[in-house]
């Protein structure tokens, strides 16, 4: 099978999955007609996470045959997948889960495309707030349509700074010794809820940086619109050999090149090596 | 000079001048026009800050005179206001300014009307959510014209719990013992911005429990709101006592009535008496 190179129409496609996407999470909370269950460690998934998970498996398939899949739902085994020389597919049907069953805003569907190690599409589409960021590497990173960038803040006690935390807590030491550590020196702390979206405001010029231990379907289109946006993307700690690095969350830091080596440095510091 | 008790007038005046507030928000953000300036303790505030109170205190004079006014911004002198039998008007023209000023959506203006004591009329308005808020003693909670309620929620480990943190960090350590054992005991943290909008969110069923330490003119209409809403109001620690009890924030928690006691006991055992 001849695969093509044709990261504009991965593009297009990405946004018109995700709109649709985005359409059946306002009518599952419309009807409020979901199932929850919660997996290990309280993890919580609903009944439309795995069918956003399932369309857009399908459309991937049929648009797209020989093309790969990583999806949080579905088939989380990244060493298979990343191996191979042909587009991977990196989604995560509903990033912001709980917020999703909450009933609050901050919820997206996020759909990234990889090619030879490389991020090269990425789509974030919040239905409840009417935002839809895109980017195509060397091209750009956009909210419905307009083209953004970083906020560039330089001051770090005037940066406010996103970050989430893992559902498993058995490092929740070493998490509060970060976030004291960016309440002492920076403007302030912000947890939405969705590790898609924050990205997607540090390349809006809405938050200063992220930081974060993400799974590789959490950041893979968010980091691509937040580099695109002028993001200096990279980690703070150690990061598993065994995934790729343009798809590794662990560690992830992400701000703006003024203040990437201050926050960087600010959270090597403070890393406090204990656990629950 | 007669004075009127009529709180139906008073919210509609109230929800008419927060439309107008929120106007001026979406005004002096779409023009990047506004002005930053730090308080002491790095607070921000911006001159749209300065406008929205200038507007809302001339509008309440001209319209009710002989009534008090609390405002963040210009008259935060609690124990003379309260001290008399007359309407209390207690305003924060803007809820979350680090957020406007970030372009973050999370900002609110809030005004309440307090009566010999007791929590009379509360509105919340978000310009950027398109959320108004309001309530009136007694009357119930709505958000745009549609009544509201608690979310019901009564399992901890399922609970989502807003927080804030404030601009002077000399309680950090404290703050920080209260946020591990919320991640350790519920579903997870949320750190918004605007303390005003999380009280109606736990209103609206969208978060389960709130708690910060927070100003009067913070909380005056979001704890309304949230208790016509049918929450539990109350404090997990000490309150200051010259501080009428309707609008002291030390300590503030809010809570379905099912999880209010789980969570008030959670936080006083989990106080820490420290400071950096």
């Amino acid at each position: 099978m001849s695969i093509k190179f044709e990261p504009d129409r991965w593009l297009e496609s990405a946004k018109e999955w995700a709109l649709h996407a985005g359409g059946m999470m306002q009518q599952g909370r419309a009807n409020a007609e979901f199932k929850r269950d919660y997996k290990a460690g309280h993890e919580l998934v609903t009944s439309v996470d795995l069918a956003v998970d399932d369309y857009l498996c399908t459309q991937i398939v049929s648009t797209f045959p020989g093309h790969l899949i990583l999806s949080e739902e579905s088939s989380p085994d990244l060493n298979v997948a990343m191996a191979s020389d042909v587009p991977v597919w990196v989604i995560d049907p509903i990033d912001g889960t709980v917020n999703f069953a909450q009933g609050l805003p901050h919820v997206a569907v996020s759909i990234a495309v990889f090619y030879r190690g490389e991020r090269w599409v990425g789509v974030v589409y919040g239905p409840f707030l009417n935002e839809m960021y895109s980017a195509v590497k060397g091209k750009g990173a956009w909210l419905n349509d307009r083209p953004i960038s970083v906020s560039g803040r330089n001051v770090l006690r005037n940066a406010v700074v996103a970050t989430g935390f893992p559902y498993q807590r058995d490092t929740l030491y070493e998490l509060m010794g970060y976030v004291t550590a960016v309440l002492a020196n920076c403007q302030d702390i912000r947890r939405n809820g969705s590790a898609a979206l924050d990205l997607c405001a540090v390349a809006n010029g809405q938050m200063d940086a992220y930081y974060e231990n993400v799974k590789p379907w959490d950041m893979a289109a968010g980091a691509l619109i937040a580099e695109e946006a002028g993001a200096t993307i990279g980690a703070f700690g150690a990061q598993r050999a065994e995934w790729p690095k343009a798809i590794n969350g662990d560690s992830l830091i992400v701000a703006t090149p003024e203040l990437y080596d201050a926050i960087n440095t600010l959270l090597q510091e403070s890393r406090i090596e204990l656990s629950v």
